[in-house]
């Protein structure tokens, strides 16, 4: 499937960019966009929850509209695109992931940080019996040394994982970075290797552009940059970037163009611009779900905000431990007298 | 002067984000964000109209405010930071620059098309004799082939110019590309480099960080995006991703992030992403005031303007020129039938 093809983009807007709009998109909108990017040949169009299937809770953000309609909506619109969907385990369950294959879903990413590959084994092994084409995705990548990153995504591989997708999730990598990452899992393992970007030190492109010299062939982009954070990289403007440098996308340039400016620019309900926030995640590295419990904590203990979450990446705190939180910054507070 | 910098960035907003305000800035304005911008210790600030000294004509766009009055408004504010001026001979004057001098501003730069560097000549040596720090400004670099970028330089080098840029006015370049130029301009120079970006192909930054990496040590930024097109390389975004490599910019990044967030973000008239527009202009390599004329004729003769205005950019048609727009749609409409 698109082995004619350079490099082989996943539109991640409406999983990535369900965020964005407080998952609130509907099926008409599903519709309007998939059918858009599947007349400019996008070869892949996820559809999820933005924490993944079964991600529609009180924790992560209830969904407007059921997921499995949104992915029915999807595959009944495309003809050319193919309709994938993100799972991580722990958030949804094979259950789920076998109601999307039943939907007409193709293709599977199994999320997990970038430490933790080990919980992807079962829902890889039974993606691959469902016939689902089957990728690995290691959040947080940054956090984990070369070595480790190189020993995860082995293990994704070892499970049947058919390419492994190394995940910028907090837009803190620099080019250089990521060019030395890609190019190590590229001489390290015998499948594919994708990246995702965030743009929150505004380089998901040129974050992008490093991965593919280094031999990445799956890139994720987000049409108008509808993606958590500060966005993806753009699907339309790397596209663009691709053609005036010869790498074949199979995407039609003017139609992309034309769904990012009059199909999805309508979408957002902020600008894609890097704010305030966006960089101090970037800068930091932690997640996003860190800022408003530094906020209250920096208010209780009158420490500048950034200052907190600059320290819990520098500690690698992840996702689920929040309570650490307080703890950090009650402990900034004594230090500083 | 700035010495102990690794990396001397001008900040662009009041001059190059002249063009994203429609030349509306008031005196208020500039002593706000000159104000911040002093306080984040920002080197030099650059305050013209957006086509330089003297850019306030019926032709390129009239000021709300004369810019000598935006000047001393700049000067009278910063107590850290330098005020530079943008002069595009043809356009400002010498006589413009000695008043700019007289208020108070420290640094010129003299920018010409990139094959026309030797009509910089006298107003680079003037500038000199008025005891500017004075710098060279090679916009649309990409035009010219890399031998041609070089001899330009050299042009200006010989003039007495302290420090030549180049400039991507387009946002059309890639990183690769950038750092080949950029190295080949330190080798061949012996006074210091700089790089000036534009986001439409969302590369600014990348490209930027090619460019430090080459050996550029002036850079250019917009706080805030706020420049023409796609904006520029977001300052405060730079001094973020610098900050993690270790290169030392002398700008406070708090303060940077504030100013950005809190008196800048109010003055865009439209937020800074890369909409259709931006982005054929960054494809295609042209300049933004082809646009409309490019948006006419292709209504004439049918034609998408895009396809113009890529043709025009692979003919390397120069600003003055819009009179072989109308020439080159008509000649696309007869080559296909």
């Amino acid at each position: 499937m698109f082995d004619d093809l350079d490099v082989v983009i996943t539109e991640v807007a409406l999983r990535d960019g369900s965020h964005a709009v407080r998952h609130s998109f509907t099926e008409e909108q599903v519709r309007n966009v998939v059918g858009a990017l599947d007349a400019a040949k996008v070869p892949y169009i996820e559809v999820s929850h933005g924490d993944g299937l079964g991600g529609s809770t009180l924790q992560y953000g209830m969904s407007k509209v059921d997921e499995f309609k949104l992915i029915q909506a999807a595959v009944e619109t495309a003809s050319y695109s193919k309709i994938a969907v993100l799972l991580l385990p722990g958030i949804g369950t094979v259950h789920e992931l076998k109601r999307a294959r039943e939907l007409g879903a193709s293709l599977v990413r199994v999320a997990t940080h970038v430490t933790e590959a080990d919980v992807s084994r079962q829902h890889i092994e039974e993606a691959r019996k469902m016939g689902l084409t089957t990728f690995g995705f290691l959040m947080m990548a940054h956090m984990a040394p070369l070595d480790k990153l190189i020993e995860q995504a082995k293990l994704m591989e070892s499970y049947g994982a058919e390419a492994v997708y190394m995940t910028d999730s907090a837009g803190t990598m620099l080019p250089d970075q990521v060019f030395e990452r890609i190019a190590a899992l590229k001489s390290e393992l015998s499948i594919e290797v994708g990246f995702h970007a965030h743009n929150n030190l505004g380089l998901a492109m040129g974050n992008t552009l490093a991965a593919i010299k280094a031999g990445a062939t799956r890139i994720d982009g987000s049409i108008r940059a509808l993606g958590a954070g500060a966005g993806n990289t753009q699907t339309e403007v790397l596209v663009a970037a691709l053609d005036k440098m010869g790498i074949k996308t199979g995407i039609d340039l003017y139609k992309i163009m034309d769904a990012a400016e009059d199909v999805v620019a309508p979408l957002l309900l902020t600008p894609q611009e890097i704010t305030k926030d966006s960089l101090t995640m970037g800068y930091a590295g932690v997640y996003s779900s860190f800022r408003l419990h530094a906020q209250r904590a920096g208010e209780k203990y009158g420490i500048d905000p950034r200052d907190i979450l600059i320290e819990l990446g520098r500690e690698k705190v992840v996702g689920g431990q929040e309570d650490m939180i307080i703890d950090v910054a009650k402990r900034m507070k004594q230090e500083r007298g």
